[in-house]
């Protein structure tokens, strides 16, 4: 027995398509839009993409389908990190180039885009690909984090194409999975390859999203089962009146998880990095910030809170970026073999002190010595301080405690503080898709392949109007290239896909800022309970709270 | 906006109750089994409880009710940690009483047994208590950990109830609370108070479970989330195909909720404590048995996998528990602050070696130093290590990576051992109750009731046949006495409810044991997702395996 219950059944789920894609091949029909120009640097990125830049974008609607009849072999990568619903793109795809014409050809690379490199691949059948559908994770084919970035890696994928008779790749991934989409359209275009490229936006980080993308795939799914736990916690915060939970939420540099699961659950602290940044806060204001909360709620008796951090925080504060620059410093090259002879942490401790400046070193000092002797023991194969493996729920958990033994000595604060530190990320890449997840993976992919048909090429598979039903969603395509603007990476500019950070005047935030005061004092936590797939609509499509905030749908 | 979509769902669900207490309170009738006896030291158990041993397991049945009207005033406590659906047995005990005589009264002590100590508590009304209907958590009136066991607790326990004109007593429990009611229900009878007392079979850790009593509340509900988190990692696990996960889950001593989980989820590996006692595993062996799974696994190119870790196995590993013993021994009274005196970790560790025996030396040294500083620094008031704060995860993780080095060096093992590691537990304490966990509370609550009604004294609430549709459910009684034996606790022999650990030769490790190897090698996840109160009852209706195997309905 290898299959749950749970799964028997979501088999048997239908997912929802936008209405124009419900009429069956025959009837879809595209209708072209406006020329597009980038997001930003214009005359750049149309110089770097000559044959993909200002396409129209399009919509389908319901009409006679005036696509050109074409044996199609289409491959498939996942790329990046996992997010609920990649295998129903997959469905979604392989569905509409069958429906098409039985003869089309699905093929799906293995682990990650170096599957395409290393022309490591499978055919989809339908007995295979059915044991997939509505489930989580990447493993119907493996994803990875190989960059398709280089002309060499490039002219591979094109030879492989080639000997499948490959007509069009499908890259399913972020924003820079999708960036290097349209640098490979370009590439296909170029070189008349004939090969189409069409890209389709995953991630839970929320962070691919910009005024033609309402949300990346995955958010939804892991941000309610992100919730579903903080909200579990707060009740057990609740019940128990006894411990402060540190909650880090998965989500990169972005806030997004973090702003979404905090206005799910109401928790009595939200850290926003962005916010964070645009403050320049330090860690001791920080810290300052969370402790006013445990003071307060203490002197109303309420020794117990949860705090929710976002995973990038520490890149954002000031002080502590300036440190870690210096750490890497101090430790680069053979400095860092003079560094590991010491023995004891005393030692160590001596030669940092002599190394960074005054500044970093009040900051350093501030930190609990797990985290100080983390930031010189786990470095990087290049040497670099590892700041994902930073443990900042306990980095703050212990800052406040710091705080707290102050004022408690000065008379301001009564109360205990106990603390426990949780960490949710790889929980929710892998949950069963929400429906709302299923449908729109689903609807991305069979769009994919509509674009694929009517012979588009660098195009992003576009589902919007998504916090209406399904049937109202709007299906259609954009030109990978609007969503570009040029950035300094790795000390050179690079026509990228903007990264959509938290906007500090965007209504999802304001909504937090006008009842944080509130929350942080009063008990007034939410408790979402697990994903439903089946039962009332009211718990079983619910959108996330950012849609609803952004589309005005709660005020 | 405080109230979740599914909390707003969930108030309206309607637990069902054994068909039996269906029929309304007036036809519900009384049938006297056999007298009982305890489980081991019959006459020790008589002899403290005079009043309340040997009594008569009583069954209710549809037929005319005979109880006498008498006006109740019943006091109910949370006793302990959160389980979910204890406000649901609050709300059966509340609509029983109710709809018995409107004129009943139902008293809540607030924040555990010390409410009653301290007279702290509400009344509970139709619109307080309607806020909380198959909600998870304690919150309703919050709980504590305060042990009722002494005659001076008892003497005011009885003055409260006096004042209060309290009829009776409903703790809701684990093991020792239930234990306490019992030595309470006697207390009361012995000094003619006319307070009857009614225990009710509380633990997320299933270790509250006998020949009468088929599960503790809780555990369906906390298993199944972690289940679903376990999956959800699996599922990740096999998609990345890159980490190793050492999941370490809540349930103290017993090893029932680490067995359910791997028996929902297949993972790689699961310890049980109780085999690792049985067999006198040393930690070098459990590194050595889980790095078995490792290298068959990279042999097949599958450098990824899951540990499932039971919370106290640490406990049961006989050289660690000498390790600890001698750790309390070393730093007992003012050897401590001579201990502490020592300012480097080279200094203090000479001091260890100095004090341990050569055996425990030999462990300590295999220790990752984070443990070995934790086992040192952080003590509880009475200066003993804290063994619940151990992470063991970690521990694991780092003797089986210390384990494939040698191998690697030794030419036996050549993949990649990259862990990451997480701990379950107060994710699942909270949760809203499954529907089983909802239906078996109210019921659980309402038969005590019934108890109540019917005079009964020193009773455990018991509803049986769980496994089956909840209109076959038995509902009846059973003597606390009955569960008890004589144990030694703190250098004293006391009357206690025997702690149930998992039987090695049981169904459900049976089971397991048969399977293990299996998945060990093969990747046999499964994904049994999140918990579903709405949809087809093989999904929502989902017995646990522990009791599916136990009562033969799976092979």
């Amino acid at each position: 027995m290898n299959i749950s219950p749970l799964q028997i059944e979501r088999l048997k789920y239908a997912p929802k398509l936008p209405g124009m894609l419900r009429n069956g091949i025959s009837e879809i029909s595209v209708k072209e839009g406006e020329a597009t120009t980038s997001a930003a640097d214009q005359e750049k990125i149309q110089e770097l993409f000559p044959n993909t830049y200002g396409k129209k974008e399009i919509t389908f609607e319901k009409g006679a389908n005036t696509s050109a009849a074409k044996k199609q072999v289409v491959g498939v990568i996942l790329s990046g990190g996992q997010a609920p619903g990649g295998h129903n793109v997959v469905c979604g795809l392989y569905d509409a180039l069958k429906a098409t014409d039985s003869e089309n050809v699905l093929l799906g690379f293995k682990g990650g885009p170096s599957g395409l490199l290393e022309d490591n691949y499978i055919e989809f059948t339908d007995d295979f690909i059915d044991q997939y559908r509505n489930t989580g994770g990447f493993d119907i084919i493996g994803s990875g984090r190989t960059k398709l970035e280089t002309e060499e890696q490039f002219a591979i994928a094109s030879e492989v194409c080639k000997k499948h008779g490959v007509t069009a790749i499908v890259i399913i991934g972020g924003d820079d999975s999708n960036t290097n989409a349209g640098v490979l359209a370009e590439y296909m275009a170029a070189h008349n390859t004939g090969v189409q490229v069409i890209g389709c936006p995953k991630t839970i980080d929320g962070d691919l999203k910009n005024e033609d993308i309402e949300c990346s795939f995955g958010f939804d799914t892991a941000t309610k089962t992100y919730s579903e736990l903080i909200g579990n916690i707060q009740r057990d915060a609740n019940s128990a009146k006894k411990y402060w939970h540190f909650i880090k939420v998965m989500g990169r540099s972005a806030s997004h998880v973090a702003l979404e699961c905090a206005l799910e659950t109401q928790p009595s602290i939200c850290l926003i990095s962005e916010e964070v940044a645009a403050k320049k806060m330090s860690l001791s204001q920080i810290a300052n910030y969370i402790a006013d909360s445990v003071t307060a709620r203490a002197k109303n008796g309420n020794n117990f809170g949860v705090v929710v951090i976002p995973e990038g925080v520490v890149e954002f504060v000031p002080e502590f970026s300036a440190l870690i620059a210096e750490i890497n410093e101090l430790l680069a090259g053979s400095k860092a073999d003079e560094f590991n002879a010491l023995e004891s942490w005393a030692d160590k401790y001596a030669f940092i002190e002599k190394g960074l400046t005054a500044e970093s070193m009040a900051v350093f000092a501030t930190l609990p010595q797990a985290v100080q002797q983390q930031l010189f023991l786990e470095r990087d194969p290049h040497g670099n301080v590892q700041v994902s493996l930073i443990e900042s729920e306990k980095l703050f958990a212990s800052l406040v405690a710091d705080v707290l033994k102050e004022r408690k000595a000065a008379g301001e604060y009564n109360g205990k503080f106990a603390t426990l530190t949780h960490f949710f990320g790889y929980e929710g890449r892998c949950a069963f898709p929400s429906n709302f997840d299923a449908d729109y993976c689903y609807s991305l992919g069979y769009n994919a392949f509509m674009l694929i048909q009517y012979g588009y090429n660098g195009y992003l598979s576009k589902i919007s109007n998504l916090s209406a039903p399904a049937d109202e969603w709007v299906a259609g395509g954009m030109p990978i290239t609007k969503m570009m603007n040029m950035e300094r990476r790795h000390g050179e500019d690079k026509p990228v896909i903007k990264k959509a950070l938290v906007e500090l005047d965007g209504a999802p935030f304001k909504y937090f800022e006008a009842h944080r005061a509130e929350w942080a004092v009063e008990t007034c936590f939410t408790y979402p309970g697990a994903i439903q797939y089946y039962g009332p609509t009211e718990v079983c499509d619910l959108t996330t709270r950012t849609l609803a905030l952004e589309k005005g749908l709660m005020k």
